[in-house]
């Protein structure tokens, strides 16, 4: 039997491991160089990390032989370390008859742990991939984007509407206990309102990095009760390092020195 | 220089077409039947459409060899008729820089004329395609399926949230004329309001036929002041008919004689 991916998250985050890294590579310019420049990074950093995290259009960029390097990429890491959860962020979302397409290629086919939902369409659209139940299915809540708020700051019952997203997550969807949510790193005092809403759920927070995502606040207002539940994720600003590898651990070491003060 | 989607969209509606058939074989069990598939609904029903919408969903189900079949089917539109123009209803949607990769093979490598995109990130994170002048933007913002409600109804200042994503499109996204939006044919007291708000934009209206969309009440609260402006889908009810080419004529008679009272 597989290990779920709420187990996988819960055995690295006891040996102290909160980094994801996004496998975006967007500067390769062949879809032949992917999956070797990402076999390089995972090799360098894979005793560091939480989780890898390929976006989906990165290698959609590239078409079928694209397609090819994403499969080859999560294939590998489930073969050479077993133990680390490989999350799709794709950003789906359609009628539920159809996205039982996408459980065929990313669960069945490519055997992904998670991935990443649009919430606009409701429960009832994302049903199939919420009743996966060894899948993590992690809704976007607050998006770590500037424009984020035209509608997700909307006030809805006094409340914005990114609560209100994070509250039926936690409330209605959550059922199996295979639920995540996303917040972004640029936005740390939504993230304390989150936190708040969906108790010890993973919370997926991107932004680190590049994007200018702030991790101390992230931390001193994300984390769960068992000082745990974040998924923290860079990728440019460690897969385009000089150093993959000591990006990876200085991240690592700042996150660990921050947690234990 | 290509033509515009829109424009493509305005020669149809002279010609007094709006059927758009959704390419979605989930009945096919190997990549292999795809394209052959696809080429006999499009052979038995090219002169009688508006559009087609392939929906990304059934053919990323089959990995790469999807994929391909699905750029096998765009251009095979577009080679063997070239007026007509092709949604990819993918229902996308990232952050800025990252939409680019789909941006590269949606429009750049395939030549879609238009794609389904998610709103919940806002226009900022959506830039990128509204950049694309040529092409069609389709913004969901009232969707067919049962459960639409849990956000989209959700009440901001008096009003549905997806009253306000009409309301933002039409009046802020659209610089470029390039928007349009879809509203579920299951849900024709809504579309009335949409077409309120968003004047003479096209709208696309899927979930006619199997989805149990209601045509009367689309015709009579979805025609803009040209009495066109819909893309009226519908996709396992034509191409699993016993008669394909005959189900696409029924639906054509019934929305002219709709129109024509």
């Amino acid at each position: 039997m597989s290990i779920s991916f709420i187990e996988k998250l819960k055995q690295k985050w006891n040996e102290g491991k909160f980094v994801c890294v996004g496998l975006d590579p967007s500067k390769e310019t062949s879809a032949d160089a992917l999956f070797p420049f990402n076999k390089s990074i995972i090799d360098s950093t894979h005793d560091l990390v939480l989780a890898y995290k390929p976006n989906s259009a990165f290698y959609e960029a590239f078409g079928a032989q694209g397609w090819n390097a994403l499969k080859e990429t999560v294939s590998y890491i489930h073969e050479a370390y077993t133990d680390i959860p490989v999350i799709l962020d794709a950003k789906r979302g359609d009628i539920g008859s159809t996205n039982e397409g996408y459980i065929k290629t990313i669960f069945e086919d490519m055997s992904f742990d998670a991935l990443t939902v649009h919430p606009y369409m409701g429960q009832e659209s994302l049903q199939p991939f919420l009743n996966q139940t060894d899948k993590g299915i992690i809704v976007l809540v607050r998006t770590s984007n500037p424009g984020a708020g035209e509608f997700q700051d909307l006030t809805v019952d006094g409340r914005p509407l990114y609560e209100i997203v994070a509250e039926n997550v936690a409330l209605k969807w959550n059922k199996n206990g295979n639920c995540a949510v996303v917040v972004g790193a640029t936005y740390p005092q939504d993230l304390k309102k989150v936190r708040e809403i969906v108790g010890d759920m993973p919370i997926l927070v991107p932004g680190i990095g590049a994007q200018g995502g702030d991790l101390e606040g992230i931390l001193a207002n994300g984390l769960d009760s068992n000082k745990q539940g974040l998924i923290i994720s860079s990728s440019r600003a460690i897969i385009y390092a000089d150093d993959p590898r000591k990006a990876t651990e200085e991240l690592d070491q700042q996150i660990r020195s921050l947690i234990n003060g």
